[in-house]
């Protein structure tokens, strides 16, 4: 099956939904605020539009969907109001996922809330905004030509399109992993530098000349793929598996034929792409920390493993049924707590932001 | 409770489901084919434009809610093959129904098929459509100002905003009937006047200079509001109730305070108030017939009175159950099904499809 038809956060809005486990995703969308105030500010000073188009790239359903569409409408109101510009001005905001996504808890349930949240903030007659989803990949066109003034995107693009060929023999690692062969790390980041390059261009088609892009990813601070900073995840999720294994509750060969299409690029990664595309004028190019334990507000570990185990699970299920049956699951996520638990308590582990900002060149 | 908040079709793919009941819709879509064709082939020649903004208002969740988009895909298509333009024109195509419709399910079944037909269908480099869903009451704004070359809307107008106010006496009816007092007949036809020209308003504000819209809804041939050609089908659904009500199961009460917000007009009650908003210039009005038993293929009473109740059931069973509970509708349905198949057999009870083509003035 292809991964466009798997991959997605788990939907509703029960215990082990996206919607309720996405605290992590909020703080790593919080550390880029000022990147996307920053570019939003210039690009409304430079083109004034009367309707401004606006796209989040995989933003999922739960509660941080409309966050950074929130973040741009405030900043524009506010700089608006500074200005003195009193002509209404409509936002088109595209809110876009896979297929899979549910779009139904997006438009009952927080949708809604963003919408009053706007009624009280937008003065009267200062203009209106109106939100659409947009399901599809987003290393495909989504947009017509020149139709986007900001494209954003946050936690999605280190989501590859697909499993790359040639890392058969990473064996019992899920991910780049510090035992993973090198012609895998290299299959790896060939995957990701092809579909960022892809992503690239395609927004390029899609973002009016002067337009912008703050891409948020998670990612790594060293230049080595297989540091601990970048997957080590997903290693403690393949140790969960393994002990499963050992047990004979999963088959061997199931753990050697699963593989997480995921890759977290360092900076210089990331930037390299965008100049070598050459569509895109970078601005700045940020890394941001934050610990795993800022996964829940407890001060327990234990407490945290289980929001960590949770937050994991509402983003990784769908792939780990399609691969190992869903009568597991429960136990695996189970282990998988007991893991992070035992090592939350020994080490302060960080998930790596790679943000990017960038303008669209006429 | 809103009725925006209730109004949806049965949502999923299931035997009850709107995706599983849309004959009727579909036959009634066919009948504007042509309107359809015509207003498209006028707007295409008159503007020529690089990216073509579509909305389908009302669209529901099932198999033809993408026909209306695909008949003006098509038509565009053919008209340039003609006319020998060969720059890649792209659509931007909005479904739009309220919160509540099935977005899901459109998204992950209807509109892969959609996208592979026009894939086989769409030559390489002509352009590509882009589909969104917008969810939202279309007696309100939906979309930016001048952001809309045409509109299209099927079997969603004759859907009143809410209940009007002073229907109390209606008692035993439902909806407009031939035995509801003249007061309750007037409170319908002002909310219908209210509501569409709202709609109007609203899309006007929408819809560039030169731009399309055609919209067509269940109506009457008759100038007579209580006539039996309109709302015929929603007098015997409230027999079905006073049936329960006279065996105890159905509180009276219940029955006397449900009123369904549906008003089927006449076409000179549409041109009206066309006129009278003014924004529109209005190019043709036609109406047409289609005999319940189409709504199966069967020669059949009893099966055309199966899949008709099904059909109804798939609309209105979101209304009836907030007013009447779960637990009865089967036996309500099944009720129904057999006053249905009674009628069947005597009568060639119509509905009436009221279409209108209209363009707005610059």
């Amino acid at each position: 099956m292809e991964v466009t038809q798997i991959l997605h956060m788990n939907g509703g809005l029960g215990e082990t939904s996206y919607a309720n486990n996405s605290l992590i995703a909020r703080k790593v969308i919080s550390m880029s605020t000022q990147m996307i105030e920053e570019s939003v500010t210039e690009l409304y000073k430079s083109m004034v539009p009367k309707t401004m188009c606006i796209a989040d790239l995989g933003s999922s359903a739960g509660p941080n969907t409309l966050f950074a569409a929130s973040e741009v409408v405030r900043t524009v109101g506010k700089l608006r109001q500074k200005l003195e510009h009193r002509a209404a001005l409509d936002f088109q905001i595209y809110l876009n996922d896979l297929p899979g996504n549910d779009f139904n808890s997006l438009f009952r349930v927080f949708l809604p809330r963003f919408q009053s949240e706007l009624r009280r903030e937008m003065p009267p007659g200062s203009g209106q905004c109106f939100v659409y989803g947009a399901p599809g990949s987003f290393y495909g066109r989504l947009f017509a030509a020149k139709s986007l003034h900001f494209v954003h995107s946050s936690t999605s693009l280190m989501w590859l399109s697909k499993v790359p060929a040639g890392v058969g023999l990473n064996k019992e690692n899920i991910c780049v992993s510090s035992t993973s062969p090198k012609t895998v790390i290299n299959a790896y980041y060939k995957q990701f530098q092809g579909d960022f390059s892809t992503f690239l261009r395609c927004r390029s088609e899609e973002v009016v000349g002067g337009g912008r892009m703050v891409l948020s990813m998670l990612g790594r601070k060293s230049e080595e793929a297989s540091s601990q900073d970048g997957c080590y995840i997903w290693e403690l999720l393949a140790m969960a598996i393994k002990e499963m294994v050992s047990q004979g509750l999963i088959e061997e060969n199931k753990l050697h034929t699963f593989h997480i299409p995921y890759f977290t690029p360092s900076p210089a990664e990331v930037a390299a792409e965008v100049e070598k595309e050459g569509s895109f004028a970078l601005n700045a190019v940020e890394v941001s920390e934050i610990s795993w334990a800022a996964c829940s507000n407890s001060p327990l570990h234990s407490e945290n493993a289980w929001h960590m185990a949770s937050c994991l699970r509402s983003v990784a299920e769908p792939l780990l049924v399609e691969q190992f049956g869903e009568v597991l699951i429960d136990e695996l996520f189970e282990n998988y707590r007991k893991i992070l638990s035992h090592r939350m308590s020994v080490e302060d582990n960080k998930f790596v932001n790679v943000s990017v900002s960038m303008t669209r060149r006429d």
